[in-house]
């Protein structure tokens, strides 16, 4: 997997050692381009206490005012968000932020996180293509800033360990079920209802590596054969 | 989903901000059973700051002096390590941990935290039936107690908001791929290779909903009839 890490955008953190957490989740999990919009105190000892080895991550953030400063180079920006608020953005879990990430690797993205105590403004969500948010229990989805950054870090590092067929190939993969299906008329053209929306979210959700591309088209080329002997 | 959360255990832990931090990840994820062993600092304020709303996590954690005591119940005991120190046990990522936590639902689970400075010693490591590691940048580990507890927890609650297929039902599904696969010849009973184990890695990791067994077993029966109608 080859895929440019997000950027992280701090939108005015108010904790010096929340931005030292920050820099140390984001190191564990290979990210380095992060951008503080007007922090109320950086750099600050605290921050760097925090930070443990991952000093490098905070002398290399960029200090910038404002939001549009802070999205050079960006064309896609997730904010994230504990309560949708009336808001008509998608919505997706940082597991499949990640995979829109994967998949649609033509973006330059950017995460947006707000202020320890009241998250992103209205104004702040305009500059949002997307949300993720972060699954929680119902009744407590106080999440610290640097835990969410940690979570949705996470998530991207365990995307980039997998070896995945890539999207060409899954494409491939997907024409040779369609072909099957039609040809038991499981599939009827006339009326395709869902399926194959469905078969394809449930193997992207496996995210398949090519050994098992290889069995699934191997069976199917054998389901193709066994109708064709006995036609 | 209906899993017994497991229990959290934190081996002499040193903070008492992380313990604070430990409560607060615990109940954004829904679980609330934590012990102690020989907590450096506990009770303590900075604990209770840190924790937020969460403090009837710290309230209710169970303080204890050697690990034995914090295992009453427990049947199965995974250990977190950063490195794994030539030791002979099976090591999971938090993601496929808790699938043995679904999946081996006859256990109660417990999940053994180490000290911030060490982790845990060789001689803790003997409580431990397996390991879960999770997986950081190449050069840098250094994952934070509380934010280990975090990513931990947090696969915890994904996988509990899952409307997954049940075990038997599963079983079933993948008996149906047997027969259909023999059928075809495509699965040579003589030498079935690891078909059958690789089929089924690939659908547990997809987590299959009801919905979704329903299609693909739809699609094996329209596999099967094509064939005896062209008999």
């Amino acid at each position: 997997m080859n895929v440019l890490p997000p950027r992280i955008i701090l939108v005015k953190p108010s904790h010096p050692g929340n931005i030292g957490a920050v820099a140390r989740a984001m190191k564990t999990m290979g990210l380095k381009d992060l951008y503080l919009v007007s922090p109320k105190k950086f750099p600050h000892e605290e921050a760097l206490a925090v930070s443990a080895h991952a000093s490098d991550i905070l002398e290399n953030a960029i200090v910038v005012e404002n939001i549009i400063d802070a999205l050079k180079e960006i064309t896609f920006v997730f904010a994230t968000s504990a309560n949708v608020r009336g808001c008509e953005l998608n919505t997706f879990s940082p597991k499949d932020a990640c995979d829109v990430i994967k998949t649609q690797a033509q973006h330059r993205y950017a995460i947006l996180f707000g202020p320890e105590n009241h998250g992103l403004s209205n104004e702040d969500l305009l500059y949002a293509h997307a949300l993720i948010q972060i699954p929680t229990a119902p009744d407590y989805n106080s999440l610290n800033l640097a835990f969410a950054v940690q979570i949705i870090t996470y998530e991207f590092h365990q995307m980039c360990l997998e070896t995945s067929a890539t999207v060409p190939e899954m494409e491939d993969f997907y024409s040779h079920w369609e072909t099957v299906l039609k040809s038991l008329q499981f599939l009827d053209e006339a009326n395709p209802r869902q399926l194959m929306p469905k078969l394809k979210r449930l193997f992207n959700r496996a995210h398949l590596e090519q050994a098992e591309v290889n069995i699934l088209r191997g069976f199917l080329r054998a389901v193709d054969k066994s109708r064709k002997i006995e036609e």
